[in-house]
């Protein structure tokens, strides 16, 4: 027990056997498949970070709960730094591993579960809290990753869960036990299911009186029976299977659906259930965390693009060209706007009843409104700066043929100081930024559509003091 | 001494003597001239509101230097809160005053000298620190309001100060006596400078050797011989002369350029002389100061903007009409991204050798680019909002004339509820929130030009740190 | 008869007798006065430049209904050259004026009359072509200027017409007699109106079944008695008035709202009456219409823009500051797309049944969208290419006063060899582009709300052959 | 002879044997690899597309060369009308194929050669017009594809190409025989190449009088001896080999890198050879050319966007969603913004002395800066719309397998009335729309960087008569 290391992290996985899908095949060795282990290392990274001697102070904590020192990405807020903390660390791994690390979610699923369950008891004197206490020492005990299960697949977006032809479009418990629950549904971009120990499942959307059975909320291990991951394509996917052509070396992200086929969860483990108004706050609470993660991650990003671009200019000979100086500084601003917004979200949090921070959900909102918006921004302009080779590069293997790979090199060079390997690298890196899906689409869609933010902020701010405001500077008397 | 209330400030203003020049014409009574008036009353609303017990708590502190409670514009930042209180406190005013305030200038002046005269003494064993000390307690003292002297009229931009034809188009000395310095030029955009009790100097640009003379810094009152204040036109100058159709009833603001005539300033007021690296110092930490202020400060104008809007959508009944909505949401979310990065810039300030706090300047600056683009924008999302009328309304004189009075108001009406009264009012400070030049122009050119805040965020980030994060994910060593 | 030379033109508006109110007072002499002089004066230059030599092949043409050279400002299009031509005068006029002309509504009238009384006639057989035929007739022979008046006040803009409480709200038919009808009502933003020899009125909006008596069109002129022209205050107003700093020293723009207090139309000039269903016909095409004046006109006045930053920049120093190359780049950008839209909606236009051609309303309305928001950014951009003096120009009287005169000339020198006088004029006109309410509001309000703009792109554009291109494309068989 | 059938087409080109590797390997059979030949379908429905009975009076034409019907594709304009339809039909081409037919390129060189070989020829008496005329009658007769090499692979970009360090950077002559000349170098980003007949070159930049041997232009068949084409990667270029998961059923796009290995050209085959002056001419009529040729072919494929979206929108039952119908609005404005600058571009042509129209430069312009900003915006709305399975939609095999595939068929149900497998199409081609690397990434450099096509329409505009504009208004006498 107590911090694991990379390496116990990654064996840890190991021993879990989910049932796991892959392009029509099973797989039973996920640690193993190349595709899955870039997505594991990213994770792993969470682990491995924490282990250095620069990162220590920032991802290391006492635990209240357990007093003993725990990766932050196990501990729910219990104070501004903590919360401030959350943007910080999420920044420095998202710098290093260039892509997202998978380990965001589980803990916004843990803070809003520490304020929620709390609240719950508090109005139907049930013991949600406690069994999220229990659950959440075993996270921290044992230095575990877990996933958020939150997007159900929906079918038909205009109608309510209970509305739906097929019952089974949001998950819902479809048989009540004396030991426990049975559920079924299907959760999409499940984004690192196979490298967590723990799904926690939450609401996607508020629920009424009529969708009873829809709110609930439990956590159970990824390797449950009656689970299934099936792991979707991305644009680059086969590049890490075929081992070639990679472009970041070491991380990647993957994201299944995951399928809950009659899965029973005990009692110990449900932290909601029925309690349908409460299934807005959860996923109003669940957003607001993750929104506030992503401006740490996706700024941490932007910083990887922004070093992508400048090394190519240095490798272009375009170092000195005012434009793209130009288009490096709109990055950078991006970047910094991103981390601004949730830097203060994280400062202006408050406590909750429970002892747990909540952020300012209007700034984290903010954020989250330019990520969806500019992260796409961002790319072009890394593109921009790096030249056309981001779409059509020839192959390390081309580079390796006898016949065409001296030709190949010849040509490909840049300046003359730095080798044309480096340079062929640092395109191959900059074609992975900016055109692997998984990543890329979840700037505009993760935590929820861009629209759930803007709906967010309007709902949150004091509409009454802005128009009381500017009556009476224009003399009305109301 | 101690804390002014509004009517003590503006007697304390009546009492200078300044030389002033408004449309042609020399104005000896500066506080009854409904023009000026406007402006002082939106500075006196710094001493108001620092009454209102709602408000006390942030407005006021405890001055460290003189042990006495002081309005918070009288305080360089000596710790993370304070710099926090500086950007709550400007969009509070803001919002109450729906226009610029006038006295944060003057506080940015006080923090960036509480910081540079440190170091130079330092560095040269000066004396200005010391020079610069009493001066801040008669500032604390008396409750003043500052002015910065930052502008130069600069001739032609492609010179420096000492290579333009005329010498004196940067501020210089050009006399050292024993009791104090004369010093010649003038300083553009002195927003509030009549409303101000000092007149706080700093350099404009870096310098170079050659331009020792123009490397000086000073305070001198308002109204010392040989300073002269043009007040400039502005859009909407002639209706609070007239009095009628003014829009925003109590507040405006008015822009000086200062000409300094061959004006002394006595040794114990020069903070700064002939020290010609550290000019640079001064006006990088002034503009990151103002930056910040401005942060705050337009975020609560644009909340007033917001109301407007919103309370137009009321009267013109299209309260619900969801492109308005999503148009006044873009403004919000403007609102918050400035607040949101002012905020970060401030609690992630650093403490300096003197003890004083200073800001995160790439926050602050991404702050101020947004300004320098959004502002624009949310203006013309309000006018959106409002209709066509912020163009043509006719004047309240025709709603007067018995002629034509009663048909204006039956056909100016819009839902039925609101008094037509209400409505006029409304579009009458719609107009005056989006046409009012010396306000909107400050949101390009506050705080130096936008280009400058650009330079400043790519001066300031760790280019070589996004390199190497870059390279590693590329695989490529160095 | 015949085409009117600019004196001409002045002398029959003087020779009108409208009733005409201004900032609460009754105005008799119309031309004379300098606020109102401005705008003829605009209006006049489409007389003056139609004389020029180089001009005339584009301004004169020959009508073929009176087979006499007529200015282009009394011709409805009979073929794409005549559609293309209104796009470049527009633009040509707006760069000699700098502001808005206020000719090109009459024509918009027009052109949509030439269309839409055709086809009513077609289904009911009534006579409004011939009564329009008529009036077109006597526009052309006397060179006339008419005025649209399509803006209703519109009370509630959440009901219609006939809900509202004062059935006023939209303008309508109180009588019907003999010899005519009587009209009540009010139109909005009459840009010009004083400046027309005739009011062309158009619905605002399609009409329901219940509407009948508001689905009216006719004309009269300007001088009709119980017409009421209340001209609005816009943001420079005082300075014409006042006749100092100017700024276009030439042209300006004002904005009646025009009250129809009980006016008799004759029936030889009533151009619908109760046809409902072609209330939306009328407004569509008119709007269509007047976007595609919108985006000639308005890259003229960009091209005013451009010119005016470039010739700062100039006298600045600044002309080889690459970053403000850039935002002139952007500006040039804004006016060509606006430019670009209009005149491809030109060439793709269509005759038709009634012989007249009708631009391709989505281009024209692509034009306009960029308007709406890029007019404002074009704004922002010549302020930040100028300088901050386009808030606080000191007056010229300032510069005319002994005492202070010749230091605010010593002081706003820009670059040596450019006289100072240049350097203050051209940032007077800058502040007239920028900050001059009536012309400023309408490139958002001008034409119908931007949000009409968007609407009718969506209903005009075949969607169904768009869905069923990816359908295919996917390889789905419907 | 004559116009070709799109199976002719695909057999000439079976009948080639050019030097082709892809991802290390040498390809033999190009026309029957699945990557190359999705390719080459989307070239070939250009010859399909025109034997359409509705497509063939604007795919067809006369050629007033060779007295025949040819394909457009080999007819350099020759009116305004040929200039207007290179727009339509690119713009219908590219809604038909979801993606870059590749044959656009071929063209814009053939109509650059018509116009610069006699320029060049009248200047100095050469005999390129002659040979280029030659070509083109062997182009027309046999309906062939053109392929553009201009994008030399330019070293380091500070360096000009005779100061690089290898002098092969870019494209040279080596050897001037009496038969012909021997060049070397290499061309990137040559979309199509392999499904090209001709490989047409023209220098990449202007040249200096010391670059005299890079100032060459020719023709050569795209099998000759020495010509090298690598295929680049892409995205999603393994699907198109595995057969599995395409999304664009079937049109793909690919781009080599072409080696000239020293190859031979004769005489005949030579456009131009050590005229320097004239390479800045070649670069910008053919960029020029080409930017028109995008703004026709990407407003079609937004409309592929625009009709993906909408169809996801019917499947998700988001439909009537009021954002949603906002973000197809900012799609739809987008299509038209770059359709009607790039027809106003033609329809504003001009007549060269050749006989040969060439386009509006600043118009075509002005439609690629907003190209290489907007595609990357309508994909993020397309995106936004369509929702999260764009990221990572389980695989076609995954739907198939016998254990989950029911399962899955189960979940990812939309609408009850939509069967589940066009759902799951329309994702898949909504994914190939937005993140295949290719045809994304010539959005933005396509043409030339986004800089260079800034960088013209500030050359191109009449600057003096914008200044001279603002001048007049604002007083000055220059």
């Amino acid at each position: 027990m107590g911090l694991k290391t990379k390496e116990q992290y990654i064996e840890s996985i190991r021993a879990l056997k989910p049932t796991a899908y892959m392009f029509g095949e099973r797989v039973t060795n996920i640690v193993d498949n190349p595709r899955l282990r870039a997505g594991i290392e990213a994770t792993a990274s969470t682990y491995e970070m924490a282990q250095m001697k620069e990162n220590k102070d920032l991802f290391i904590t006492l635990s209240p709960l357990i007093n003993e020192p725990v990766n932050r990405f196990t501990l729910p807020p219990s104070g501004i730094e903590d919360l401030v903390a959350r943007v910080k660390v999420n920044r420095k791994i998202a710098n290093y591993v260039g892509t997202c690390h998978q380990r965001c979610t589980g803990l916004d699923c843990l803070s809003t579960l520490a304020i929620v369950t709390y609240d719950i008891d508090k109005k139907y004197g049930t013991h949600y809290n406690k069994n999220f206490i229990e659950f959440l020492k075993h996270m921290q005990k044992n230095d575990l990753t877990g996933n958020a299960g939150v997007t159900d697949v929906k079918g038909d977006r205009s109608l309510g869960p209970s509305e739906q032809v097929d019952k089974d479009m949001y998950l819902h418990m479809i048989e009540r036990r004396d030991d426990g629950i049975v559920v079924r549904g299907a959760k999409a971009h499940q984004t690192g299911s196979l490298s967590s120990h723990e799904i926690i499942v939450l609401p996607t959307r508020a629920m009424s009186k009529s969708d009873k059975d829809y709110a609930i909320s439990f956590a159970i291990p990824s390797d449950t029976k009656g689970l299934i991951h099936v792991v979707g394509r991305s644009s680059l996917d086969m590049r890490e299977l075929d081992g070639c052509d990679i472009g970041n070396i070491y991380y990647s992200k993957y994201c299944p659906t995951l399928i809950f086929d009659d899965v029973f969860v005990p009692w110990e483990r449900v932290f909601m259930c029925g309690e349908t108004e409460f299934a807005s706050e959860m996923v109003v609470r669940f957003s607001s965390f993750h929104r506030q993660s992503h401006g740490g991650c996706k700024s941490g990003k932007i910083d990887c693009m922004i070093g992508a671009a400048l090394t190519m200019m240095d490798y272009n000979g375009t170092a000195k060209a005012s434009h793209l100086k130009q288009k490096v500084i709109d990055m950078i601003h991006r970047a910094e706007t991103l981390y601004g917004c949730c830097l203060a979200a994280s400062y202006e949090g408050k406590k909750e009843p429970s002892g747990t921070y909540f952020i300012d959900t209007v700034l984290a909102n903010a954020s989250k409104i330019h990520e969806g918006k500019e992260l796409a921004e961002a790319i072009r302009l890394m593109i921009d700066a790096c030249g056309g080779f981001v779409a059509d590069l020839p192959s390390d293997r081309d580079f390796q043929n006898p016949e065409i790979g001296e030709l190949l090199k010849k040509y490909l060079k840049g300046v003359e100081t730095i080798p044309v390997e480096n340079r062929i690298k640092m395109y191959r890196l900059a074609e992975k930024l900016a055109m692997e899906s998984a990543d890329t689409i979840s700037d505009i869609h993760g935590g929820g559509s861009p629209e759930a933010h803007r709906v967010t902020i309007f709902r949150e701010i004091d509409v009454e003091s802005k128009k009381s405001a500017a009556r009476r500077l224009a003399g009305i008397k109301k």
